[in-house]
């Protein structure tokens, strides 16, 4: 076989069950063996971002990396800012990047470019083939990488001549640590906060907000009257009914310094330290209180849940814990369309099982506040702040999760930049429905401009910020990719329009008017 | 004035008239300095990939730099494609690229990432700013490289308290070294090489496939018997009636290694040596006969209309040359739509004035040479090859051409990674016809598939390649971004459609059923 081929064979033995891709010349040799070999499903995008942020959905869903297949530098540089994404998220994944031959690289043919820049980036583990008989190994240790508490990006660069000579064999992939365990001083001075007398907060990301987290987290809140927060964005929140509700620091930064400012003592699990999503005049990195002390009970790269469980007993939290009772919302009977409106049909239709790919933004602020109560459900949100992730994420995490209904809440201006994965959902009969929530503006810049000190802005900044001229006409868009779409003006109607595709299966749009 | 608006009144200053952006909270200080400052125009899209395409369409008809204006390094990621091909056009550009403030950066906020690493890739010149005092001046050093031959990109990157901060006043254009002279030696060795007997070569590329270049290189030919031909891509070349005209080595590697093998001297005009664009089993890298020598006359870097001025002298060309009639094609009465007919129709209707942007690959092999006899127009090609130019590019070339008609010849695979700029194009009323070929395939790539040695793909490979399950509407898509469309599936119905979209103003694009 030749080292592309040793390459899949060690990517499937591996583990590695799904390429996302949009392949080039550099590739074909790749793609070829992909054809030779079982066991490795492909998904066709029409641009990298949709197969990077498809690829970070799948592997949220599945807690296990997918494959990626890209195209030189700039087939990666496609894909960058929804791999900035999933490192922010901490997604397992193995990017298989094409690149020139070994040889044929000096003569810096017109595709050449600086890959390993590039890759680093993003990349927990970056390597460039230097042989076909080596490249099975490098997709091995790709694997391991990837894999590595607490999960991250491994980038194998693929010098086309390493994938057309004769290669290797298949290589077992090498053994893979064990989360770490948190320090046994971690958990003491936890406990010790605890019980200091001072308002304290567990503060939760990671791992920690999966629902055995949670309830463990809430155990020793009951105990010890510590409140729980998650982080703003998280990678995967396990939640609805039965599970522990849990409210997330708020995006908008005075909302999120009110929200951290009783707090004396904040404890970190799996979370990193709250600071700005931006830097505003005057206003503070760092948004817990100038007298909150911050320690850390896990970091994402340890084993969070047997840390919790440390603590639950070293406080002495109840073995069980009676949840409170969230009422399943009921549908509003009528009113506007309007963000509380929707947050609350949210709450009532969003189905058992259901896979909610969030990036909304302003328009879903309440959302999240108004389905704790719903059935119950994953939620996924934008983790790294580069926007466009919604489509990609949901096209991604219904391949992972065939059998679970997949609902993409998202925000038009971040749905127009990667648009193109609706096409993927068409094309693999993904069964998601895609809620555009169309103000026809950066809605979320116009509160920025305000925030940075930049009050009564002109027509040219206004114009900037604004998606009306000419407005965007998601029905089309969405037909032009192969996907049944629907706009809808009223609440009345988006209640019927999506019952319809909640009940249906395969992907559907719809347009909500705001 | 604060750092932002320091900085854009030095850009004003400087002459960069223009604005490609999508911003975000980082850059909110300079969207509101662009309101308060006259003689920017800003340009809005939907996506980076857009803006920056679209700069570099500006640059190449406006041959000098507009600014970009990018949000943090995921802005920039998501530009870097385009900027990978601006880079390979040697497109003069002024990227400024937002960051957090100089303090936030240490507390990893979600959007922190290595812009430097990233802008490296692509720059000719990359600095970070440290203070609004200096930040206007940093503005009037990214000028001047990105002007310094032959033209290059500039990244300067603006922490957000160097555009809040008071600044420092509007800078200077430091000054721009002229383009550097070619060496006598070089010259003598041409002619040399001309007066040798062996059958000879101008490669030409960069400034010496504009007009003069060429006609004086047709000069020296006529006297020495030497032939011509132009880089595989070329940013732009000024062709049709009137002009010299010119083939270009082929894009397939063999076609291109026989269209070189007659010769056994290649002047390089402006232009690299020829390399295979990518490797291939058993294939050469460097393109030339193997006892061909390799000579420059002119790098980029250097004036090539002066060096080929003083060749021509050393040859003893004569200083008039008659020009040989290329007759314009006449309109094909009947046939299938198909490329050779569509080729005819270009000949024929292709407008005085036209800026042909050209991202056609497999559909578009022999246009090139059916328009040689078109109305005079200048055609702008994917220089890069990083696929998704052509929409962009054609957007910034109607911002910097108002006054004449730009056509878009436009492959459907490479049309889908960057279809939002039509938006663009809608909201600019801009005089935009866009061609789609619809083949509804990655057709580059099957043939692609058996040049490695990939023979008898199997479904999955052809699956790869293939873009009809769904097929892609165009014109729902068209419509969507707000740009009128029309789908033709015959020859009388594309030569219909396309006159009525040469003869209306605005954007219309065509589906062109192949």
């Amino acid at each position: 076989m030749n080292g592309a081929e040793s390459l899949v064979r060690t990517l499937v033995a591996g583990g590695v069950e799904v390429c996302f891709t949009n392949p080039g010349t550099s590739e074909m040799h790749f793609v070829a063996a992909l054809d030779r070999v079982e066991g490795m499903a492909c998904a066709l995008f029409l641009f990298e971002g949709g197969a990077t942020g498809a690829a970070d959905g799948y592997a949220r869903m599945a807690d296990k990396p997918a494959s990626t297949l890209l195209h030189l530098g700039p087939g990666l540089a496609n894909g960058l800012a929804n791999l900035h994404n999933a490192r922010r998220a901490r997604s397992m994944m193995v990017n298989i990047v094409g690149e020139h031959a070994t040889y044929h690289r000096q003569y810096d043919a017109p595709l050449t470019s600086d890959i390993e820049a590039l890759a680093g980036t993003v990349s927990a583990w970056t390597r460039t083939g230097t042989s076909a008989a080596e490249i099975g190994r490098d997709g091995a240790a790709a694997i391991a990488a990837a894999r590595t508490a607490p999960g991250g990006i491994a980038t194998l660069i693929l010098p086309a001549d390493t994938a057309w000579e004769p290669g290797g064999g298949i290589a077992p992939v090498p053994a893979i640590p064990e989360r770490a365990r948190a320090a046994d001083d971690a958990v003491r001075q936890a406990a010790e906060a605890l019980a200091s007398g001072e308002p304290a907060l567990l503060f939760l990301g990671d791992r920690a907000v999966r629902g055995e987290g949670k309830r463990i987290a809430a155990r020793i809140a009951a105990k010890t009257g510590a409140k729980l927060m998650a982080m703003q964005a998280n990678a995967r929140i396990d939640r609805g009914a039965g599970s522990v509700p849990i409210e997330r620091l708020p995006y908008p930064i005075d909302q999120a310094i009110a929200a951290l400012a009783p707090y004396r003592r904040v404890i970190l699990v799996g979370a990193t330290r709250p600071v700005g999503f931006f830097a505003y005049p005057g206003k503070p990195s760092v948004l817990t209180h100038e007298e909150a002390e911050t320690l850390t009970l896990a970091t994402p790269e340890e084993d969070q849940i047997e840390a919790l469980e440390r603590l639950a007993e070293a406080v002495g939290a109840p073995a069980e814990l009676a949840l409170p009772a969230v009422p399943r919302p009921t549908l509003p009977g009528s009113g506007r369309l309007e963000d509380d409106a929707i947050g609350q049909v949210l709450g009532a239709l969003i189905p058992e099982g259901a896979v909610i790919c969030d990036e909304s933004l302003t328009t879903g602020r309440n959302f999240f506040a108004a389905t704790h109560g719903a059935a119950p459900h994953s939620w996924l949100q934008l983790s790294g702040g580069s926007i466009g992730v919604g489509i990609p994420l949901a096209t991604g995490a219904a391949l992972a999760a065939r059998d679970r209904k997949v609902v993409n809440l998202q925000a038009d201006g971040s749905a127009l930049y990667t648009a193109q994965a609706l096409w993927t959902q068409a094309r693999e009969r993904l069964d998601v429905v895609t809620l555009i929530w169309s103000n026809r503006a950066y809605a979320i810049l116009r509160g920025e401009l305000a925030n940075v000190g930049a009050l009564n802005p002109g027509p040219k900044a206004l114009g900037m910020l604004t998606l009306d001229d000419p407005p965007v006409d998601w029905v089309s868009l969405a037909r032009g990719y192969g996907v049944e779409a629907r706009r809808v003006e009223t609440l009345a109607a988006f209640i019927d329009v999506f019952r319809h595709a909640l009940a249906q299966r395969g992907p559907f749009l719809i347009e909500v008017a705001l």
